[in-house]
């Protein structure tokens, strides 16, 4: 009696669903149960390049490793999109300070750092509570000091934090070179404790002339704020000597690595998905982004095995991501001539489970969308109302009118490691891993073998 | 009716229950709601001194930081006992796998390790899953190599795995020495995932050779059993160049600072209480052991304002206990003839709450047990059945008959943190911390006005 009274509310909305194509359910359901491709391409990559900074010798080996183990899996037309960049690498990396507490920091360099003398430069430190403060100073409070610039950022799972927070980095540099800062130390753009500095990219924006600059780690940071005030409350200054000597080598080659699951309609266009290669260099980019390479290259492979889709699949590993999205940009002004992606999407942010799919489809998709919404459902995913944007590597066909679907992530944890030494295969978990090729396979398979055709939402004036 | 039930219910334990002196429980229960000393004291030397190796110049200015505060705080005798130590330094520290898949691991020396050349040394790596292994290796699979050890400690709450785990770091080095290794790295003894690598200290048994010693994080060597194992299903050895650089730098001042709360009753004995005031050198020494300096001064210090007890409350914050114990050696033998130390207890196991108490005292010292235990069951304080051996810097009084409570607290992160540079104040959790203090508080507040006499049990044969 009880479960037919369960049927009995449940029929109605069953009957509201769309029905969900069988093919697509049951690659998703075998997934969920037992993929370990996606885990080997991590381990593997992981384990025998580790890291891969753009440009770097180290990068070069991923796309070795990729080109191999994409045509030992049987995909097709795996080759390498080659392309020349700038590189910038790290160097010694030391904070101290000197008084009145004397004691070690630990530091990093920012992406585009300058560099200080090979001995460090020491200057007194001058403290803000963000990026907001630093920019209201006069110039002469600043002028020849180390600046510190702290946050407040804090974990969600929505990663929404990054915009703001991470405006410290992006903007800072730049803006304590135009005040005539000797140098700027930031609180790491994360929200872990623990002492492994988040580095990334920055740019100096309107002619500020480079000056080093690095990330504390978030405990650094707090302890040169307690630092600041102990020092501050016995009106003593802090000083500091900083050590950064990173360097620019000159242009060297980098690449995306392509392959593709050939569809069996060369007019229905093609689906263009992935991940980057390159990482940071101070851990072994498993969250960031080695994981989202292994989840697209693992859900187009089930697909394969299981039979040729409608439409190709094309997954690019791109190059030179961390660094501003440089593969990403390579690859769009390559193809975008040759009018035949109809959607894109990439997995770019670490590994725990996909949560929420957002679409960017035209109203005329809407049956589609509810396809793959419903494929995604029983792996609790939910259904968003945000326009999809494909991500930093194929955000450019989104920008350009391409449909998009993003298959968002639990991001709770993953500025806790993002482009941080602590950015190790330990911190993937193979259960959620495997969610998020079975939602992968689910979209891809749903998209690829979709009857009718495919197109972004007009874009709002 | 329910209320009434409850209570004839509760009445017959109530009735058993030791009778709770009124002092030390509302010491305890002030110590509990709104102590603030401890958290001063532990954030003040961790940021005014920051790491203090034994035998350098930051333990001395950690005990200059330690006199002074003892001294604004109203405690009597304050002094330092002074002795030599010799010092051995860290220097460079890198590890990088040279083939087949290169890349940097993340290193660390170990107490007393050997140094190699500058330029690092390079050794094919030969992996052993324990201690025992190794001793069993035959001394030709070993010699000229770089020896890996790695383990599986687990986190447990009373810690109990340091023991036997810790082996690898204690044992490990002299025994790879003895089979004709060229170095060792072990898997950092720590239950955590983060690149933080735990250093400690290691003795040259036997008369073994010094050879450049290090620790692996635990992602780091979980990485190494990663590239030996894909390596050697491709039947390609494992090179690694190790770079490790300390120094002996011959002998250094090091001391115990000693306070007091002077008690009314000269003849009724001391009672000596610490913890250790020397850290490891990566982290600022937070939780190992600034904790137990503050931990115990604080809950000295509310006795002290609240009428002097009737026994003299010592406090002892030992030097050099990470390389040995040197401290609590030179205390031991300077005091142990005046015959006049009743009892023993020292906080040296981080911040996280007390849940055991172990006893080790007379049988007719039973009622005094029961009020201490009676006064820490609210602080959610079990009683243990083992015998309190106070600690690595008192655990010589223990051993030659003086009676001793050990203040178990819990274990679970604390081998998450030690001897790492995580070890910072962000660990430290402010009310638990509190709950530390009121049990500190309410056992030295009931031992030291106990009208009773105060003695061990006799020691089994």
């Amino acid at each position: 009696m009880k479960k037919l009274l369960l049927l009995a509310f449940a029929l109605p909305s069953l009957a509201l669903a769309q029905p969900v194509p069988d093919r697509a359910a049951a690659l998703r359901d075998a997934a969920l149960a037992g993929d370990t491709l996606a885990w080997e391409l991590v381990e593997g990559l992981t384990t025998e390049v580790g890291q891969r900074m753009a440009g770097t010798q180290a990068e070069a080996r991923a796309r070795d490793w990729a080109v191999r183990r994409l045509t030992e899996l049987g995909f097709a037309n795996v080759h390498v999109e080659p392309f020349d960049m700038p590189v910038w690498v790290r160097g010694e990396e030391r904070a101290e300070i000197v008084s009145p507490f004397p004691q070690s920091l630990v530091v990093t360099a920012l992406g585009n750092s300058g560099a200080t003398p090979a001995r460090g430069l020491e200057a007194e430190v001058i403290g803000f509570d963000n990026l907001a403060a630093l920019e209201a100073a006069p110039d002469a409070s600043v002028r020849g000091r180390i600046v510190f610039v702290t946050h407040a950022m804090r974990a969600n799972q929505d990663g929404s934090g990054y915009g703001p927070f991470g405006a410290a980095r992006r903007g800072g540099p730049s803006t304590a070179s135009r005040k005539g800062a000797a140098a700027i130390v930031i609180r790491s753009i994360g929200t872990d404790y623990h002492r492994n500095p988040h580095t990334g990219v920055q740019n100096w924006a309107g002619g500020a002339r480079p000056i080093p600059a690095g990330a504390l780690t978030i405990p650094d940071a707090e302890q040169l704020q307690r630092i600041l005030a102990r020092a501050g409350a016995q009106g003593r200054p802090v000083r500091m000597r900083l050590t950064l000597t990173p360097r620019n080598i000159g242009r060297h080659p980098s690449g995306n690595v392509v392959a593709e699951v050939p569809g069996t309609d060369p007019g229905a266009g093609v689906i263009v998905v992935g991940g980057h290669l390159d990482s940071w260099d101070l851990g072994t980019g498993a969250v960031d982004n080695a994981a989202g390479v292994a989840i697209t290259a693992a859900a187009a492979h089930r697909i394969m095995r299981a039979g040729r889709p409608r439409r190709t699949i094309r997954i690019v590993l791109f190059g030179a991501e961390e660094v501003g999205g440089l593969g990403g940009e390579r690859h769009f002004s390559l193809h975008r001539g040759e009018g035949n992606v109809v959607l894109v999407s990439e997995s770019d942010f670490g590994a725990d489970r996909v949560w929420r799919v957002n679409f960017n489809l035209a109203a005329g998709n809407a049956a589609l969308a509810d396809r793959i919404a419903a494929l995604l459902a029983p792996l609790g995913i939910v259904r968003g109302a945000d326009r999809a944007n494909a991500g930093a590597d194929l955000g450019s066909w989104a920008s350009a009118g391409t449909a998009a679907i993003d298959l968002g992530q639990d991001g709770t944890r993953y500025f806790d490691y993002h482009h941080t030494p602590d950015d190790t295969l330990d911190k993937i978990d193979p259960a959620q891993l495997r969610q998020n090729v079975a939602a992968w396979t689910a979209m891809l398979a749903a998209a690829a073998d979709a009857p009718e055709g495919i197109e972004a939402a007009p874009r709002a004036r």
